[in-house]
């Protein structure tokens, strides 16, 4: 397959790699002429500009930041071909490209190091790939076309629409990252905090430490979701509050510690799962994943909901 | 020096081996007779109860629960020595203790595993060991033969009254803990969270999977300072959740994440410090510590305030 990859950074160039060994006639483009020619000097067809990469490709991915995808569709205007993305946010995008054959994704890959030099081509193996199925909306044949493009590079594909998206990653990444920024922000006005914090403060800010520009972008970019979570778990913090002189306090904290000794769930048996939407989003919404695509079925699996403690 | 230590499982076990090592005539006591055996296997003289473990020592050093401290306290009557402490709450426990010749302390020391078995002489080298000064009430020779004894093991004596260690605690460690239990209690109604979960979810949720009835325990026996700490924080997210659209959310952010970076500081140069209750409780609230204690002044240390970034 032809494919076109726009962006190449740490995400971006590691799907060029990725689909280039996977045996795809891959283009790249990226707007930093530095960036391209470390892309071209590495072996692999590198265009000048977002109309010549994705002149003739029968799939395009978006690898840029949200804030640089505007600027990207304008070149883009008139394209015929198979849209993705691997933006944090799925709402927002998902509005931006209407008009275009688009399937939102975002794989839940990253390092610590960043741009086309800290690219690899193994960064999808094992990692989940959100993949956006909207009813009455996605194509469905487009959505098994990228869904088995990133099977096929090891990536645990994991089919859910962008509102269940924006509100997962609220939960598990944005929110998380404001409650590490207002813990970290106490050692500004007492430094005794900061001589007798230990593991769980250390644990419970790390993220904190990210640049204030990427949390913006990300927590602002999810505004909407991360409101309501933030809200829905402000609540959660004043229900224990009002508990702690209460015997209910242990009940109420056991669930969630219990929950996470069983976190990650381990993987269920492998099963069949009818490629249908109805079906794709109810394995997605139970926590399960797709690992592979067949003609008219795929393989999924559910994580085990019975493991309890380590 | 004759030492008695009351509790004999991880924080007594490793103060009666690290009292015996810096040549002290140690004596212990645990309530659980096949703990006194194992001390008294390890080599260590141990009592049949709290009265005979007591009998003419010059400190006792009460390394039991805060829920168990009072059935202690009551074979204590009449004793004259120096009480200190191990729990991680001082003000109750300055309550409970009043008559007695006392001075709180709380090592900032643990590990995964407990008991007199998990105990070890070295756990205390490098901790940083609170030892409770209260203006008009706490008997400076008393608190320096303790910043003595504690230094002498290499910790690093913090001083600070009983309320500004509760509401550092509560800020550092125990809202940080009902943080994590927020955030932990999402995965019990949504699968799909936790197969996105990555490295911010990992992290911020860690302690989360600490046994109930300890977090509770130690949020409930510090019940006024977590109360208010927390309130403080949501304040605090709610502020960043108006601020998601606005383009100030950056600069609310990035104190934290300096902060964070620069966390933990990097010690300060060694500096002498008078042995009073005010220039104590100085170096203590700047973040510093008492590293050794001579005859009529000590060395202290302040964490350097300049270092920012990594």
């Amino acid at each position: 397959m032809h494919i076109a990859v726009i962006g190449l950074g740490l995400i971006g160039g590691s799907l060029l790699r990725a689909l280039a060994d996977a045996g795809h006639d891959v283009v790249g483009f990226d707007a930093d002429p530095p960036t391209r020619e470390l892309a071209g000097a590495a072996g692999f067809t590198v265009a000048e500009s977002v109309r010549e990469a994705v002149e003739g490709s029968h799939v395009t991915a978006l690898a840029v930041p949200l804030t640089v995808l505007p600027h990207v569709l304008a070149d883009l205007d008139g394209y015929g071909g198979l849209v993705t993305d691997v933006t944090s946010v799925k709402g927002p995008v998902r509005d931006l490209l209407t008009g275009f054959r688009f399937v939102g994704g975002h794989p839940m890959a990253g390092k610590e190091t960043s741009g086309f030099t800290a690219s690899e081509a193994d960064l999808f193996d094992g990692c989940a790939w959100v993949l956006c199925l909207e009813p009455d909306e996605t194509d469905l044949a487009d959505w098994l076309l990228l869904a088995a493009l990133f099977t096929g590079m090891g990536a645990r594909v994991v089919p859910v629409t962008a509102d269940e998206h924006d509100t997962a990653v609220a939960r598990i990444s944005h929110v998380p990252h404001l409650f590490a920024a207002v813990l970290a922000g106490q050692l500004t006005t007492d430094p005794l905090a900061g001589t007798l914090a230990a593991g769980s403060f250390r644990d419970g800010t790390r993220v904190a430490a990210t640049r204030p520009e990427l949390i913006a972008a990300m927590c602002g970019g999810n505004r909407g979701a991360v409101r309501q979570e933030l809200s829905r778990l402000i609540a959660e913090l004043q229900t224990l509050s009002e508990a702690l002189d209460r015997p209910g306090l242990i009940s109420l904290l056991r669930p969630a510690s219990e929950a996470r000794r069983g976190w990650p769930a381990r993987p269920g048996e492998p099963a069949a799962v009818a490629a249908d939407v109805p079906a794709l989003l109810a394995l997605g919404r139970s926590g399960g994943w797709v690992t592979s695509v067949h003609d008219t079925w795929l393989v999924g699996l559910r994580p085990e909901t019975d493991r309890k403690g380590l």
